[in-house]
């Protein structure tokens, strides 16, 4: 037995965030078998940050207890529209990274097949294979957080686009002629429903005088308002917050109501850090929004689903993009 | 000469429209030999309007002398999402038809192998394989007309979606809260940018005591503007109109914008009434706003250009689309 599973294939998956590093070893039947993390600390630089990615790597494999050359592929999704062909990282504000070319530079500092990809694509990637058993023709994922981001899967097969940016949700515009966010575009779903839209909007009517459980729970300059900071004020009964929150939602829904119109999915998986925290709240409004807003004609049979895969989604697909790049399935 | 001729394979193409139904048939290297037309007269019943389909398709076969069993396939192209398994009309609001079994029926009156697809989703296959050459991975096409269509070709394919509604373009949210327009989706691109909506905002506007000279070259009650009144307007100097075609122009290029965000094709493609007749006004300004509004790590060599194919897009589509389903390319 021991034997047979060191002849076994094994893949690993990287999920690099703005703010974290997750490396997993998944067997070949894409069984995590360990998992490691690590700081991304972007502003150090960006070998500082290669020389975590590959020490999370080797960690991963290490707790795992499978040897290098066991890892037949490691498949890395980052944030950034990434070149299909060449695996650069294209534009990633978060990590303040151009057209770096991270695929060549970890195949040479791993020694392995690796295989780079745009993160929320990858996790959608994990939540059609894992979590759907790759059944679904048509599926698409929506990942709210402090942007919003996500992924396609169109006839089967996952969509890059031209430039690699496919699935960037986010700035999708609903406020035409609104005033612009994070992303710098005017009137996007990032710009009124993204977290880092939402803590700016509730610092402002802080400012003029509104009251709320956030001070308490988030501290009082509200520098940094969690997902778990909103779910626990609502939960005590602030219904500012709640106002806030549903109204976020409600673009969501909005926004995936549009996705629907444009690409009509079978199925569309909500996942990230506020869905998480606050489904039986989100989940609700984005189903009967999006049923407004979508055309009669398309709406048949067409769920909207929270995904159970959480922080998993990232590292999983990252693994079922190596393994499909390898052995093409 | 004339004997190879008759052995060759030929395809009919239909593009069933709101008003007009026009038919064509093709040789196998889609050079168009006849064309025929029809009005539709939803109003008289399916029957009536399957009645004219018939005739329509047969006045082009006899047009191009080619007899019956020289076609090989006959593609159709419907204003309405379509059952990709069994060609069946879901909901066509421009012909009051609901679920429909057109490609069944046209099969027993054709006595020909008939393939029924979404209208503009057939005219967005004609535009890629015929004025492009199959050659991009990605593209897309949008519509601006009465209502707003529009196609998807993603990774090679043409996409239908689960319910076959992908490409409803007009239905995007862009104006989220406002009031709806044709399509009864709040805020919706064609509540917005549709030319339903432009004329019905046009006459609010002329009841309000706006002068413009549409009312000369429409007619007093201005039941009917066209594209081409529209251009004659704004030729003859009629700012107001300039003004009104530019606003929705300028919601045309964000919503390419975030079809761009979304999808991120090689190409867009515009076609249809509005584009035809004012494409040195449209083109720059869906230029313009679409580079506002795309994400900057998408935006690299994305083209919006203007289609030549006029109506033909839809009957060569068809055809394109009935030679792959019996040839399967």
């Amino acid at each position: 037995m021991a034997d047979d599973s060191k002849r076994q294939k094994h893949w690993l998956g990287v999920d690099l965030g703005g703010t974290k590093i997750l490396a997993a070893v998944f067997d070949d039947r894409l069984q995590r078998l360990a998992r490691a993390k690590a700081e991304v600390r972007a502003t150090e630089g960006a070998d500082a940050v290669i020389n975590r990615i590959v020490d999370c790597a080797r960690e991963a494999a290490a707790k795992a207890e499978v040897g290098w050359k066991q890892i037949q592929g490691v498949g890395v999704g980052a944030p950034s529209p990434i070149d299909e062909k060449t695996g650069r990282v294209i534009y990633a504000p978060n990590l303040d990274w151009t057209d770096l070319p991270l695929q060549d530079i970890l195949r040479k500092r791993l020694n392995a097949p690796v295989f780079v990809g745009n993160d929320c694509n990858l996790a959608t990637l994990g939540v059609h294979e894992v979590e759907y058993g790759a059944k679904p023709r048509n599926l698409l994922a929506i990942y709210p957080g402090t942007g919003i981001g996500g992924g396609l899967i169109v006839n089967g097969g996952l969509v890059n686009g031209f430039n690699g940016g496919a699935g960037e949700f986010g700035h999708m515009t609903l406020n035409y002629g609104g005033p612009s966010g994070i992303d710098k575009i005017p009137g996007s779903l990032e710009s009124v429903a993204g977290r880092a839209a939402i803590a700016a909007r509730i610092r402002r009517d802080v400012a003029n005088g509104q009251s709320t459980l956030l001070t308490e729970l988030a501290g009082p300059d509200l520098k940094e308002i969690k997902s778990n900071h909103l779910r626990k004020a609502i939960a005590r009964g602030d219904t500012y917050v709640e106002c806030v929150v549903r109204e976020a939602a409600g673009w969501v829904g909005a926004a995936i109501a549009s996705l629907i119109n444009v690409v009509n999915p079978e199925i569309v998986v909500v996942g990230g850090g506020m869905i998480e925290q606050m489904e039986d709240l989100i989940l609700p409004i984005l189903r009967a929004k999006a049923k407004e807003y979508i055309h009669p004609g398309v709406r048949k049979g067409i769920d909207i689903v929270a995904s159970k895969l959480a922080d998993d989604a990232g590292i999983v697909g990252a693994a079922v993009f190596a393994r499909r790049a390898v052995v093409g399935k």
